[in-house]
């Protein structure tokens, strides 16, 4: 079965937009190089709802092996490691559709 | 420019099973009585992140006026009278797709 996986992020006060520039064109090499991603979305929040996080990733994936298949997927981890000290929070959720 | 809409929600230390039954339910009703609801996915998390929220909600609609016809929807205003008394924490993010 399918699984959604959502990552929520709100940055820290001091990230730039060029940083989230970059955290963009980072994601956007993932589908090309990660098979187990069926689909893949993300982007900036659009400021039309309150108290909002920063940023969105939805990765749909084929299972918990695909899940984690991403998850560990060197390029999904190098940019776990831009991203990580951007975080002031995270939210996350994966569920079946 | 279709809109994502993603919210997560963590639930009070109290909320049942059945609560949660309740409102997959009710949102269940939502993509036939919403027409701006162009896809419409939610679902409790799956247990395989740490730290995670514990229900997820994804609705893309077209457009502010879209996701704004989704929000104030009667229907969708009665889900929100159920599911607010259950929150603990609520993450959201509106994004281009």
């Amino acid at each position: 079965m399918g699984i959604r996986h959502i990552a929520l992020f709100r940055w820290t006060e001091d990230v730039t937009p060029e940083q989230v520039e970059q955290v963009e064109k980072i994601l956007g090499g993932l589908p090309g190089a990660i098979p187990e991603l069926k689909s893949y979305s993300f982007g900036a929040d659009l400021g039309i709802g309150t108290g909002n996080h920063d940023f969105a990733v939805v990765a749909d994936v084929e299972g918990e092996s695909g899940f984690l298949a991403y998850q560990n997927h060197p390029d999904h981890q190098a940019a776990l490691r831009v991203i990580r000290p951007m975080l002031a929070d995270r939210a996350a959720v994966q569920f079946d559709i």
